[in-house]
């Protein structure tokens, strides 16, 4: 960990992109904080997890500027966002970087569909702090108040402590003014259910719409994001960029195979 | 763990498409394991991760069927096939999902931007035994024989053993014939560095091409997927659902916070 000396240079992006009202009302908390850059997608990519574009070239136009603050539209994906601004469009390595605030949950699994978590994982694996922010309401027009002054206080916390290597926040915050406080928790373990709605096209081939519900399959567990979202707190889940299941290592040492020179 | 009595159902997919080569190839030696349902993108979705797609509706053309076979192409990602095979192609649940053989490494953080580990990914969340396979060449007619030979030492593996609740396998084979075994390891740390080629339009509009090179920022470990590649032997990484860095979750209890009711 370091403590942040300097004006702090804040990236920000998101996955509904650089019109989306969530970003607008975090950009506006974080100006108190340092220099805001914001590169952020042209449209929504939500559900575009850690995806990169790779089969059409980026362009990065800038939108705003005057001061403090900076905002490019790019036509890609958060993670193309945070790489085409940490190689190409930021004068110095920042010393933050903020993704959202999302419109909708990234709580438990979701974190894996998410292209709001995406970025924060991007900014991670560059080194840099960083932090995803959603909050429980899909809606266009949600009431980002209470999250913004939740987001205020986690943005405080690190930018005075830092945080470990290769760890990155997911932060969620319910729905509605009835938030009694913030819990720094585990992932839930759970799924996505009936996933499909089946149509007919006017040429009578069938055809899929990806919908469903999410489904907490620990719902005893009381150290969970789902379960203290359920209970009206926020939840703040550490996560990894090491996926490895370090216990599993030993389990599989019956695939360890040498094989004989001849 | 649990054992599989009857013959297995073995989904297969990829992320460079139904028609690249080393879907054919691992589809040729599963058959000796099961039934073989293909449901792969109809055109590579490299880079893909665990996208899914939600602004445009998915169809599921039927282009093969023969004795313990059958093939469909999807308009979607690697995970939007899992998830419309799981729920509406597969008359059964199916006891392994293998994803692959990619034309290219997923090791070490590649795992985050890989379709194929999207898709893997995507079958442990179902509940399923799952793996993803790649072999270190890029190349649209690499040889896949010996990728197929280690890939088939690993599928036994899972089919006599099942794997752990919420665990997935990352398998990596070297390229070449000299490949002198296997090991189950960790995933390296590791970055993407200089990732970005810059040119400029007919209309002198600057744009990108991502581009750059993988470096491992941990050489010296001789415990890793990149360590023991570099040795010459396939690496089996198993990889978790959660994302939770767990030690870190005491570090910021100062986040913890209980808002005084009024």
């Amino acid at each position: 960990m370091e403590n942040i000396k300097h004006r702090p240079l804040i990236l920000v992006t998101n996955d509904d992109g650089i019109k989306a009202g969530g970003i607008v009302a975090v950009v506006r908390m974080l100006k108190s904080f340092g220099d805001v850059v914001v590169v952020a997608p042209n449209q929504s990519y939500s559900g575009m997890s850690h995806a990169i574009t790779v089969k059409v070239p980026l362009y990065a136009k800038l939108v705003k500027e005057s001061e403090g603050l900076k905002a490019y539209k790019v036509n890609g994906t958060p993670v193309d966002c945070v790489k085409l601004a940490l190689n190409k469009l930021l004068d110095r390595r920042p010393d933050l970087i903020v993704s959202g605030i999302n419109h909708g949950s990234n709580s438990s699994i979701s974190i894996h569909y998410s292209g709001t978590m995406g970025a924060a994982r991007e900014g991670a694996l560059g080194g840099i702090p960083s932090i995803g922010l959603s909050l429980l309401n899909y809606s266009y027009e949600a009431d980002f108040t209470h999250a913004v002054m939740f987001a205020e206080r986690v943005v405080k916390h690190v930018i005075d402590n830092g945080l470990p290597d290769h760890t990155y926040l997911n932060v969620n915050v319910p729905d509605g003014m009835n938030v009694k406080g913030m819990k720094v928790v585990r992932q839930a373990h759970g799924r996505w259910v009936e996933e499909f709605v089946e149509r007919e096209d006017p040429r009578h081939r069938k055809y899929y719409w990806l919908t469903g519900h999410f489904k907490n399959l620990e719902p005893e567990a009381i150290d969970t994001d789902e379960y203290v979202l359920s209970e009206g707190y926020v939840s703040v889940v550490p996560c990894l960029l090491d996926a490895t299941s370090h216990p599993v290592i030993d389990q599989l040492k019956g695939l360890n195979h040498e094989l004989q020179v001849q």
